[in-house]
């Protein structure tokens, strides 16, 4: 627990949200900034950050709730598809320090949402090298 | 396996994919147009899509391996941040219907990050009702 988290107070009520399903490790609630309505967060309850950090068990559980709200948002919305999002870090817009993954319907009406930018490596050198990188870097 | 399915082919190496990761179940490679360079997908070798309909332990070892690529990207890149992002369905901006991870590395000399436009509900009401209908959706 963090006394200054946003998400540790909604985990203990202090703050109030609009639930969606609890268990003991895991909470799902709304987003009250959606970037489209019926956003929703699924985070773990104990405090953890970031995503890297998280106990495998914990990950695994967040996932499986996260799957199961976006089957629910399928579902109980009618939507069209769904976007997972979750960032570490204020560079990744990382707003909350608490784990969180976003839950996010889409629906055919509002258009097809795509923001993304895709670039191109310099030379397949540069590709290989950058992947090395990350490879040596694995455990 | 999807005979047309360009993941299925790199899984099965028809198309050529600079390889990070591969243990039965997974493969992480490098995204050949990234938002951002150092950009990894982490994909079942299994053909599955969309990700809600993922069985459950599939999903687990996805987030594993999305984890251990993520850490590798700040440690092997000196990364500053990380986004994962996965869409489901072309109004997510799906490309590839095989259920893939995007891990990308973000780094604070390349600026914040945030393709996002929060919004607002018209009412508590609102936000309630649509809560509802996830809620009840949930199995």
């Amino acid at each position: 627990m963090s006394h200054d988290c946003v998400f540790c107070k909604i985990v203990k009520g202090e703050i109030p949200a609009t639930r969606l399903y609890e268990d003991p490790d895991v909470l799902a609630f709304m987003d009250i900034g959606p970037v489209v309505k019926g956003h929703a967060l699924v985070i773990p309850k104990a405090h953890h950050n970031p995503m890297m950090d998280a106990p495998t068990e914990i990950l695994q559980k967040l996932i499986t709730v996260v799957q199961r709200i976006a089957k629910a948002q399928m579902k109980g919305l009618q939507a069209d598809g769904i976007n997972i999002s979750q960032a570490n870090g204020s560079v990744a817009g990382q707003m909350v320090p608490h784990i969180h993954f976003h839950v996010i319907p889409r629906f055919t009406a509002e258009g097809i949402h795509r923001n993304w930018s895709p670039k191109q490596y310099d030379s397949p050198q540069e590709l290989e090298s950058i992947a090395r990188q990350i490879r040596q870097a694995i455990q």
